[in-house]
């Protein structure tokens, strides 16, 4: 309806857009609740259109008094969406708000002001405007939608209506019914009081309830089911479908909690049974390691990394495996799950006959490939310079002679790392939002859906990167390809660091857990609360201050749209989806590694929806209600993550987590056919006599008799023939990781296919209602096209000129007046077949 | 519309069904080949009945002549598909016959008939039936559905006629224009001359053109495009895509041919300077290789084998990995380029608002389960017979003193072997197209689509099996983990065999072309031509045994409809697309080891297509013309199959082909770099003492002076610490080979979803038509809308009494007759709006 641009510069209060046309249709005579009226009381304000205006004498005073007009688009080539396109005239005008650099003079304002109200008149629309009339403010112009402008929008635009006839929804029978029965009491305390709850059991019920501002509380009980229809009816389709799909995925994330849940204690159980912890912290078996810094770091032994091994147990476990395969099918799940519930409200919201009018059009390729590419270059170097600040710090803080800093390297480093990383994110996570909308402007998209779209692809891939690289840089990057006198080194000084001895999962689990919790804490808090408050302070001050006697004058006129138009603007649902859906990727690309994934994300999403919901009925002005059959390019995005997140769960498993080492071991090179002697299997030899010069620990409390330190790689001894080669060990392991990523990743695309199979997409009990709603519809309509007939043919053969039945052009050969006689296929208008012909499609 | 046992039994000739009630709205008045009329010689015959009658006197005779009775299907509480399953009692009767053990007496059929007959008159057709009155004999009942009918069910059915409004399509203009041009031009020979060949590219001409069999000649060129268009109006949309979709299939076929033949080609230039061929060939290099079976074979210099060396260098290059690559995308692409094609079929056929009534129901999966599993043992037991039959084969002609006998025991045994197999799989075809009909029919599913849906999925699983089991075991499991002295024995006795000297390659190659050209030859000769021609004999023979004397008294009185009534019943297109999907499975599947399998497919389908054009229209009764939007499962298996393939090329490279360890052995182990060397480096050692007593060969040319023979595996040789285990090559090579699988198989996947989404679903020409007709269609039914309700308006204000004026409770508010002052939500009927609200699902 708009470009980006003008976006900012839109004004509208109370849109009845034509989505509420049906709504319309139904509450027409009844007016329960006071509604904002025109001065007649009759009339009921639909639409608002706000201008800044000021009387002649002042035009020069400030200019940005100046930036709002509404002129008709009329003469604007602009795409516009969710109305017919090539309406042509008849469509109601759109409202376009000119704004920037060439601003009009005022006289040619007021011009394109009247022509545009006179378009609107033309249009059918009843106009009330302001008498007041001060030097300069806000002017508020009424409109009123008559009924016959909306049943004309609501046929161009098919909007399907209630009939008079009614019918009795099929009633379950037998057990299933008893099950139902029990299910629906147990739901009782869960579902809101929503006056008109039973509209969705009966649709013999007409709607007759107003939303208004003092059902708020309904939105108050986190734990009840959202009342999603009553959302829709107030906001639209696209902004109940949203809240509908964060109702489904919370309602899921369940679930997935649970198992995570189970996993976590089931790893909590078993950590004093585990024989490689056990192994680990056993004091006896003194392992010797090889130094974790150059110099400055000390040889060390393995039982001091006791904690860290224990912990990692907690989230590396066989348990572990199982919940990856879980959560992937979940994934696969929640998207199947999600398309029924969207067929349901798409059939309970009577949108299944909509029609799609979006193109999908080429992208142009290549400004998005390098914007990508360049962005894919400043998160990698955000990382990078992370890693080096860890490394200098480690470095740094291990050669302090401060024992107790020494002590504390790992986690201080660890910690600070993290933050840092996290503030990182946040800052690049703005920075990308505008990057993405920029690379969209230049690719000068056709119509909104198109731009949209284009939007968030490019800032769905921006954030993605940006949110995930660390992380990825842990699970699969951090201290591979390390051994002993082999280090690789960065800037020719600084050592590539290596993962905590308790293996890199635990710091993939600490990445995750602070960037996930961080990220929603203050994503949630500051950026979705704070900053609209502070931005609705910053407008009223300066409002204030720019017109301070009239506004504060005249407090007891004050009307709805007054207030209205105070709050802040409403900016679309694409951060509302984005954050949700960057959330998704933690819950389902790393929860190999993190299985409480799903229980914050849970926490988070409770809260989540009802701050959401405060926000856009308390917070923002009322966003324009658009039709919207499903969740457009967002589905694709989740189903994208959902296949992405089963060849990374694999990858995790398989490299990350020691739990094909562990098999392998136990299955191959085990004596005994146990775990005993693992850790001994996972450590090579190293010769200190190896050691580069000026590598070899400076200060050493242990290092005066040792011969050979260990690390952790299978590689041939020092005294082998081919020494610190890979050994048979390490290609069988590696055989193993990678055969187990082709079964795990087959497996599970399989099993999803399968899932996806046995769930049929449209509910058994829709698709039979609409079968018999579409046999009820044909009937109604016969009966009464029969009665028609019979009236207007007893009306012509009683009175009618020559003249007149010609045109009518009735075959004597037939009682339907049909076009027999026609030579073309043109089938003749005036009869009901070819109606249905036209509108069929 | 009737159930698998009575599919048999019906009869029906020239049927209109409602798809053709379209094109008859437009050649309504035109009638330029003389149609076969009632005796009037006005009504058209649409549509013929057959049964059997004879005289009261004979009804004892033979109880055979009475199995054909035509009754309404009212009683009967069958699915019906093709029209509005709940159109009630206005839809014109469906024909069902009667068949089996419970006969009605003859007076009773007579009954049924009667009330069939009565049936069809209160749906408004009209009937003839003959006057000749033989002993017995088929009465033939012609049916007439008059106009009325044709709009009313075409209104139901929603079916979309082209209107009197016409409009231009974009002209393209530029570089752009003059492609097209060129195109064109260079496209003109493969044209075929049909009158309307003009109808794609301007809607504003009307089809006037009669099919009729004359016009077969069209047909008779292979090499030019398929009428589509006309095959559509003749024998309906179903059948329409069929072709359609064989042609484009066939038509892509092309491109992966050419690639193909350059593939051979490559490895045909190729194979004097490949080394590893050129080192098998070269006797310089004696490698005594271990005896291939036990006892009666000697130990056999590698040199020997130098022929299948080369042979299967044909198949086995590099240029085969970029192949397989290029056939998974192919794949991708001629689903994605079907998708288009099918959109482009439904605008052009103005089927875009059809609706789909099918409900997908979940299917029994136990019954399929277990008949599934019955089916893998019979397969498997098949597969596993020929095995034996191949290894007691070559060892008894191993025995054989003949050395003539000996030197052929390979071709032979692999000839005669494959032969069965074919003979095998052709015979467990026809038993598993059975079993799947009779497994699907105890599922008793609920409507046509339904089972036909079932029948297929079944047939397709227990076919695609038999077809593909042998290529299986070639490709995965043949001569795997055979070391010498730890042979894999069955039965105690018999020796598993291995593969040829070249690798298992060749025999694959082998496998599948002569399964894969015997199948086609055989199938398309044998079965589908020969077979219809046999059953065709037998039927005439059978009814001139029966009553020879009226059928030879009257030849000059026999009209087109006892002409049509001799010819075959239609059996549905199953058959068809199952010979192409199991050969798409060729093309996809294996294509890695054997390139041409494009070339064969595309020249099978050059024939292929003209065969069963001319089947389908002079030896089948026309079919009953059914509208489809889509080809329905097939498009699901073949999509399938099309992921399946990418695994499964993965694997025949890595594991059947050479290729890995060819890579592994220049990067990893050559010690100059390049390939010298790579066959000694395949062979691993075997201690001849170490044979197991009683297995060494009993009679040996060359046996007296070796202690070591060679055999093709990677394990450690005899004086190794652990002898005749896996060596570290083994193990990187299985991680490489892993390695390569997990790269090929998300490669391909990621390319496969690049190529999808940037193909469009939907031509941009096509979209852009369908706004363009949508706008004028609203534009064309406002004005028309306008001028009859200015017309009722012009009656009302003249003469109208009070009464009627109640009744059709004109609004005094608008000046349209709307209901604005009703309570409930009711739409009026009489304007136009509702109509769209009601119809535009």
């Amino acid at each position: 309806m708009y470009t980006a641009d003008e976006h900012q510069a839109w004004v509208h209060c109370i849109l009845l857009s034509p989505v509420q046309v049906a709504n319309n249709l139904m509450d027409m005579d009844q007016d329960p609740c006071k509604r904002l009226c025109f001065a007649d009381g009759r009339r009921k304000v639909d639409y608002v259109l706000v201008y800044h205006y000021r009387k002649r004498s002042s035009v020069r005073g400030s200019p940005s008094q100046h930036r709002l007009s509404v002129i008709s688009n009329g003469s604007y080539p602009l795409g516009v969406e969710g109305k017919d396109p090539e309406g042509g005239k008849d469509e109601p005008a759109e409202v376009v708000v000119d704004v920037g650099p060439p601003i009009p003079a005022d006289g040619e304002k007021i011009m394109i002001r009247e022509e545009f109200e006179g378009n609107l008149k033309d249009a059918g629309l009843e106009i009330e405007r302001d008498k007041e009339n001060k030097a300069h403010g806000h002017a508020f112009i009424r409109l009123h939608a008559p009924w016959q402008v909306l049943s004309r929008e609501a046929e161009f635009l098919k909007i399907k209506v209630p009939t008079k006839k009614s019918y009795e929804l099929r009633e379950e029978k037998g057990l299933a019914a008893t099950m139902n029965e029990v299910w629906r009491k147990l739901n009782q305390p869960f579902q809101p009081k929503v006056p008109h709850q039973e509209q969705e059991h009966s649709r013999t019920k007409f709607l007759s309830h107003c939303f208004s501002r003092d059902k708020l509380h309904l939105y108050g009980a986190f734990y009840k089911y959202q009342p999603v229809d009553l959302i829709r009816k107030y906001f639209g389709e696209k902004i109940g479908l949203y809240f509908a799909w964060l109702g489904v995925y919370t309602q899921l994330l369940i679930p997935a909690s649970v198992v995570g849940i189970i996993v976590f204690f089931y790893g909590w159980a078993t950590v004093e049974t585990n024989i490689p912890s056990q192994e680990m912290c056993d004091e006896d078996q003194n392992f010797t390691m090889c130094p974790l810094c150059d110099r400055a770091c000390d040889y060390w032994h393995l039982s001091t990394a006791c904690g860290t091994a224990r912990a990692s147990h907690l989230f590396d476990n066989p348990a572990t495996v199982f919940f990856a395969i879980f959560m992937s099918l979940w994934a696969v799940m929640f998207l199947e799950y999600w398309k029924r519930r969207q067929i349901s409200l798409n059939y309970s919201w009577d949108l299944t006959g909509m029609e799609e009018e979006e193109v999908r059009s080429h992208t142009n390729t290549v400004t998005l490939r390098y914007s990508i590419l360049t962005s894919f270059g400043v998160t990698c170097s955000a990382v990078f310079s992370v890693i080096i600040y860890r490394i200098t710090i480690s470095a740094l803080m291990a050669m302090s002679p401060d024992p107790e800093v020494k002590s504390n390297v790992r986690v201080t480093v660890t910690a600070t790392a993290v933050i840092i990383n996290l503030v990182v994110i946040l800052i690049l996570d703005e920075i990308y939002g505008m990057v993405a909308a920029w690379l969209t402007e230049l690719e000068i998209p056709k119509t909104e859906t198109d731009f949209e779209e284009r939007l968030i692809l490019k800032a769905f891939l921006l954030k993605f990167m940006n949110a995930y690289a660390p992380i990825f840089y842990v699970a699969f990057f951090k201290g591979r390809y390390a051994i002993p006198g082999e280090y690789v080194y960065v800037f020719n000084d600084y050592r590539m660091e290596e993962c905590a001895p308790g293996g890199c999962l635990i710091e993939l689990c600490i990445q995750l857990s602070i960037i996930m919790l961080g990220k929603q804490l203050i994503q949630n808090n500051i950026f979705e609360i704070g900053i609209p408050k502070l931005k609705k302070l910053c407008r009223t001050l300066k409002d204030k201050e720019r017109a301070p006697k009239e506004i504060v004058e005249q407090p007891g006129r004050r009307q709805q749209w007054h207030l209205d138009y105070d709050l802040e603007p409403f900016d679309g649902l694409t951060p509302e989806y984005m954050e949700m859906i960057i959330q998704f990727g933690f819950v389902s690309l790393f929860v190999a590694s993190f299985p409480l994934a799903p229980l914050f994300a849970l926490l988070n999403n409770v809260i989540e929806i009802r701050l959401d919901a405060k926000k856009f009925v308390t917070e923002l002005r009322r966003p324009e209600a658009i039709r919207a059959k499903d969740i457009g390019i967002w589905y694709n995005i989740l189903s994208g993550l959902g296949k992405f997140s089963v060849i990374i769960n694999a990858f995790v498993i398989s490299f990350t987590s020691d739990f094909i080492p562990r098999l392998v071991y136990q299955y191959m090179f085990s004596e005994t056919g146990t775990m005993h002697g693992f850790i001994n299997h996972t450590l090579s030899y190293f010769n200190v006599s190896n050691f580069k010069p000026g590598t070899v620990p400076s200060i050493s409390s242990l290092g005066k008799d040792i011969t050979f330190c260990r690390y952790k790689d299978y590689r041939e001894p020092p005294w082998s023939s081919e020494p610190y080669q890979f050994s048979k060990q390490y290609w069988s392991i590696l055989a193993a990781r990678l055969g187990f990523v082709i079964l795990f990743q087959n497996l599970v695309i399989t099993m999803s296919m399968l899932v996806a199979w046995v769930i049929p997409d449209m509910p058994k009990n829709i698709s039979e209602q609409l079968k018999k709603e579409k046999t009820l519809l044909v009937d109604v309509f016969l009966n009464e096209e029969k009665e028609k007939l019979q009236l207007i043919q007893s009306l012509f053969s009683r009175d009618l000129t020559q003249e007149q039945q010609e045109e009518l052009n009735v075959s004597d050969q037939t009682s339907l007046p049909l076009h027999q006689t026609q030579p073309g296929p043109h089938p003749p208008t005036s009869s009901p077949a070819p109606h249905v012909a036209y509108n069929g499609k």
